[in-house]
């Protein structure tokens, strides 16, 4: 069962949106055995859009479009389709209904006009209630093509897919399953990593595929394979991950959901009944909001400081004047002294510091650009660490919250 | 002069990576007045990319490839690349050069065996150089299209696009212009302003288009226009511009590179050099995080709390227990000694403070889900207002944050 993703809008095409939707429906997709075999981005332009359309028919059975469904003249999604499948647009009782109970629910007024021509959907179309907005989805098949159409917002869209999208499509297509295996890894470069596994990999059999996902400070390897006895491609997998166990296992961190180092961390703490806290500078928030944005957060986490200003870590964090005096703001000591004080006064088990030059500017810091110290402080002491992520701030901002994160890790599995 | 990008890796079509090169080069083309008119990701899979470099030379002038360059087996790119261009690899001395030098440089080592096949390019290609990574990036001329391929590492396709691919482009092709505004408004909803401006926009003239943007809290409205002289295509969006700040200019908070609440407050900030600190509990950090992403930061931020445990509002804030107990921690009394406790603690004109509940769970707290009390705490005093953001935990994070940043925006105006 192949697809394609069609997103349309110029905004994606002028760079001022990041198109998020397609890797989410990507995934999604994936689960039930759906394999995406290509995402198009094109313009609100009703010719490249019936383009593209013509051309994802012949390629795939299912075509999934998001965006152009807004209440406003450059949204042409719904015309297009109309001329894609020879037909009209006529009002869908269905939707008008939903579009009065959303205005009443949430807006507390009626609807005006445009909000109204939502409900107008091509005469072919089957309508998905869209529960977060006025625009609704839309199914169309089309000789043995599927078109789903759906509102390129992102929390509208996944709604209609987890409440309409993917259990119609459970029930209309019987699926090969596909089972992925992915291996989180921290340290090591792509082809340091292939020099190691070169051999696994030259005996790999056809039917198991395997992937090298980098980015920055980790490399995750995912091995996938498909077919139709749901135990036996478990097992292949298993003992291919056995493997590379065998061969890696130092550098190996995490598996599938695990994609990031700060889900490690939270998954042994809860683990541990144990707590942490965090004493930021450089990163500015970014730890903090790493760890928060995980639901259950509040069984470990505790709080952190965002010392920005040299000052605030006298005042706030007890960091003694003469200590950032005497050995600069960023320094082992002063990433040492804010550990230790931020585990104290929030009372946790670990607490992480961070203390450096994000950069462009260097700030109140006689350090290069991209320094940053990192401290530990564990139940049995402190330690710290410096590093330097080079130039962009963007990067040492991520580097040293990733660096942060794996560094507790290592001390969290010594205790 | 048309563009179309070709991202290239199984990582993408299966959700496990967001495709964030394509906006960034969309933007890069755009400010030099090349039109993407689409993006396409395909697998690793060698027909496939045939097929859409087939496609994409048919449509367009450039063919900008990312993805596939890695040093493994999984990647492509440059064998598919022979293939289309009926050619073969050769080892190019200046990618050989860069490799030994990156190595000597940043790690300390001699390239191993698949680093160095990484200088093999097909022979019709121009190297060109990547500063940050051992593939280097491709220019390759076929009749009248112009192909490049870059790594699909984000840093190193950004330095490639800087140092390399922008200036060749620049200097080889010349380019109509582009013009664009971009508008930022918030309170309002995409329907309601489209009812306001019906007018204007049926008045448009078909040169000049407009786009709304909508996002979460905010929607962006953006006129554009091209052509050859670039002081009437500004005196076109100006007036334009004139015109919707009639019609709208309560709901307008800012303009252009300001894409966002927090930049606004940012440059009001700075202007007046005032300061700001934040106690944030439900944002966990995100507001933080928004404001240290901006260089420039410590001009005006002094620090900030993540009191995220509810006994850490007293214990590190000061918030009293008693308060706590009478009202809930979730409450605009809590709220409101939070944000006057970070101002005075940070010695700041400005906090802003947020306590709620972002779900999936009510942890500590009799309200709804999504309810989040904001607190602003100014040289006059101190307000609160209560929310609901609905159920989703990333929505009610980033609505919580983006709301906070607007009600300090007003406040700062008003002093």
């Amino acid at each position: 069962m192949l697809a394609e993703i069609i997103t349309i809008g110029d905004e994606i095409l002028i760079g001022q949106i990041v198109d998020t939707n397609s890797a989410y429906i990507a995934t999604e997709l994936n689960k039930i055995g759906v394999q995406v075999v290509q995402i198009t981005s094109v313009q609100d332009e009703k010719n490249h859009i019936l383009e593209s359309l013509a051309n994802a028919e012949k390629r795939v059975d299912i075509v999934l479009l998001t965006g152009g469904l807004g209440p406003t003249k450059d949204d042409i999604t719904k015309l297009t389709l109309c001329d894609f499948f020879d037909d009209q647009l006529v009002l869908n009782e269905k939707a008008l209904q939903n579009i009065y109970e959303l205005f009443e629910k949430h807006l507390n007024r009626t609807p005006n006009q445009q909000n109204l021509l939502q409900a107008h959907l091509p005469s072919k179309a089957i309508a998905l209630e869209n529960k977060f907005g006025t625009a609704p989805g839309m199914w169309i098949e089309k000789d043995n093509t599927l078109f789903i159409s759906m509102p390129g917002v992102p929390y509208e869209m996944k709604g209609l897919m987890q409440n309409e999208v993917l259990p119609k499509l459970q029930k209309k297509f019987k699926r090969p399953i596909i089972v992925h295996k992915t291996i989180l890894t921290t340290g090591m470069g792509e082809s340091a990593i292939a020099e190691i596994i070169e051999d696994f990999e030259n005996k790999l059999p056809q039917e198991i595929k395997l992937a090298y996902l980098p980015s920055l400070g980790r490399v995750r390897l995912r091995l996938s394979t498909k077919g139709i006895n749901e135990a036996v491609l478990h097992s292949a997998i298993d003992n291919h991950v056995k493997q590379l166990q065998g061969l890696i296992g130092d550098i190996i961190i995490g598996y599938d959901e695990e994609t990031s180092i700060e889900e490690v961390v939270a998954n042994l703490l809860i683990k541990n009944k144990q707590t942490m806290s965090l004493a930021e500078s450089c990163t500015g928030g970014q730890m903090a909001r790493k760890i928060t944005k995980m639901s259950g957060a509040s069984q470990y986490f505790v709080g952190g400081f965002v010392t920005y200003a040299t000052s605030s870590k006298s005042k706030i964090l007890g960091v003694p004047k003469e200590l950032i005096d005497k050995h600069t703001v960023v320094s082992a000591q002063v990433a040492e002294a804010m550990a230790i004080n931020a585990k104290k006064m929030y009372d946790t088990d670990y607490a992480i510091s961070t203390t450096g030059i994000a950069g462009p500017t260097k700030g109140d810091a006689n350090e290069d650009v991209g320094t940053v110290f990192i401290g530990i402080a564990t139940p049995q002491g402190v330690l710290t660490e410096k590093f330097n992520f080079g130039k962009d701030r963007q990067r040492v901002i991520t580097n040293a919250a990733n660096k942060g994160f794996e560094l507790l890790r290592k001390e969290i599995l010594k205790n």
